[in-house]
């Protein structure tokens, strides 16, 4: 087991003592919101673009946070200090706090705000030099109009029960479609795929989270002018792709040179994979130093 | 605050210390099962029949429960032993475990139970006699294809976004249709009509929680052959209607005399309405009667 550190509204905790009331909203409904980066140094990545969007999913869920940008910021700070390793996994979570059970959001007191940090695991060379296989789900992805992709919550259960079927047929991962049949994106990815020279991602009205990498990989596609489309997918278009990949935070571009059995490219990342995993490398590096800037102008005097 | 205790694993602690590890998948992911009943003297109403229904909910998230039937009974017994009220609320849930952060539920190590017993609420006489105001909510039901609504997990914010509206809008619940338009149920109650002296409910196919107050009354109208069809229903009919009401474990039959301000039956409970719930009242003693005789012959012996 991995080394842990948590951030209970500011305050340090081991693992084995990191622990929150039962009668916290997002342990009992997954009423909570959340977001997942990586840290370097002490340095935790895009976190303006991260907290950016987890004000924007609390909103959707009509869930103030009372907390200010700031107060995350030195709060994350805080807890990477306790917590000196190169790479750092580290999951902000904001719950509708406590209070009594009731469905009404307004039974809850403030919000709770847990951090985790963990090491960052070193993942499997194997993955990004000969791609991973995905299935495509039998569970549907949840509709926008039930519940929304494209916001962060603590209700998970649609990617777990995906996820779950990738993995009891030991696959890396699954693919999940909309109502209509159409792609959407992994369990805890957005997908990519190359077919004919033309960089393909579905649109967010086919129901999916607006990814950062997915953002990144966009601006890199604009930047190096390579052909690219946001359009809805079908399985069979899916299954007839020449490149696919998956994009996320923490494991950035992964190559995937099979779904559901069905071979692409023979069997390796394809060149249009492997030339944009390039630019995101160096993309990350230029990041990582405006990362830096941020951190010491937010800190600058404050130590 | 009411008091409460709460049963962790079978030990006992008072709300305050009633705490659950950050890496417990039901606070990570809602990734738990849970069932609500009340219980009178020291003895769970129903409470076979929810156990039945937790098993068939964990079974449909691939959640297996290592606990017996016999350890969930001496596990409430004992937290309601410490918790001497007349009348309390009981809420089970059942996570599927701590482990490393991962969507793969084969990540989690043993279930965990938690218990929260609490009094009761006394319900407003209010409701009963003179009916309660439902909006119908903008926010679908969940389709099954996507997170069951016969489900009882710990992903409950399609419920709580939909409840919300009504509650901005000084409403008691909200109906929530399917993706179809079609009644479903309300946030969390099932929901009933009376036209023209028949009683109508909406088949599971809908998507809608198989409620065990809602087998009662389909059994009371059977026994006292009151004409009875469950089959779909659109708002349109919701509207029109001649009465209407909820059911649920611990709230019973809640009459509802309007519908996002349409008004039914001069704004007073309906005859068949009142009829079922005097019905239900005797069935649920001869019900108490039941539960004495099954936990006496639970425990006879075992002090």
């Amino acid at each position: 087991m991995s080394h842990k550190k948590i951030s209970i509204n500011g305050e340090i905790f081991s693992e084995e003592d990191a622990k929150i009331s039962v009668f916290d909203r997002g342990f009992l409904y997954g009423d909570s919101v959340y977001e997942v980066t990586m840290a370097r140094d002490g340095i935790p990545f895009e976190i303006d673009k991260h907290l950016d969007r987890l004000y924007q999913s609390a909103m959707k869920l009509d869930l103030l946070i009372s907390q200010s940008r700031s107060e995350f910021y030195l709060a994350i700070k805080n807890l990477l200090e306790k917590f000196p390793v190169d790479s750092a996994y580290l999951r902000i979570i904001v719950t509708r706090g406590e209070g009594e059970i009731s469905l009404d959001p307004k039974s809850a007191g403030a919000n709770n705000v847990i951090l985790i940090a963990q090491e960052l695991p070193a993942y499997p060379k194997e993955w990004y030099k000969n791609g991973v296989h995905l299935i495509v789900a039998e569970r549907l992805r949840n509709q926008a109009s039930s519940l929304d992709p494209n916001v962060k919550s603590g209700n998970y259960l649609n990617s777990v029960m995906a996820h779950s079927e990738a993995k009891k047929l030991g696959a890396y991962d699954a693919v999940m479609l909309n109502q209509e049949g159409k792609v959407t994106e992994s369990s805890n990815s957005n997908i990519w795929v190359v077919k004919e020279g033309i960089l393909i991602t579905p649109p967010l009205r086919s129901g999916l989270l607006e990814g950062l990498t997915r953002k990144g990989v966009m601006s890199l596609a604009k930047k190096h002018k390579l052909p690219f489309e946001e359009r809805e997918l079908t399985v069979e278009e899916l299954y007839a792709v020449d490149e696919c990949f998956l994009t996320s935070t923490t494991k950035r571009l992964v190559p995937v040179t099979s779904i559901d059995g069905t071979t692409f490219g023979h069997g390796k990342p394809g060149p249009i994979t492997k030339q944009l995993m390039q630019w995101d490398k160096r993309a990350c590096e230029s990041e990582w130093e405006r990362m830096k800037m941020l951190w010491n102008a937010e800190f600058r005097g404050k130590n």
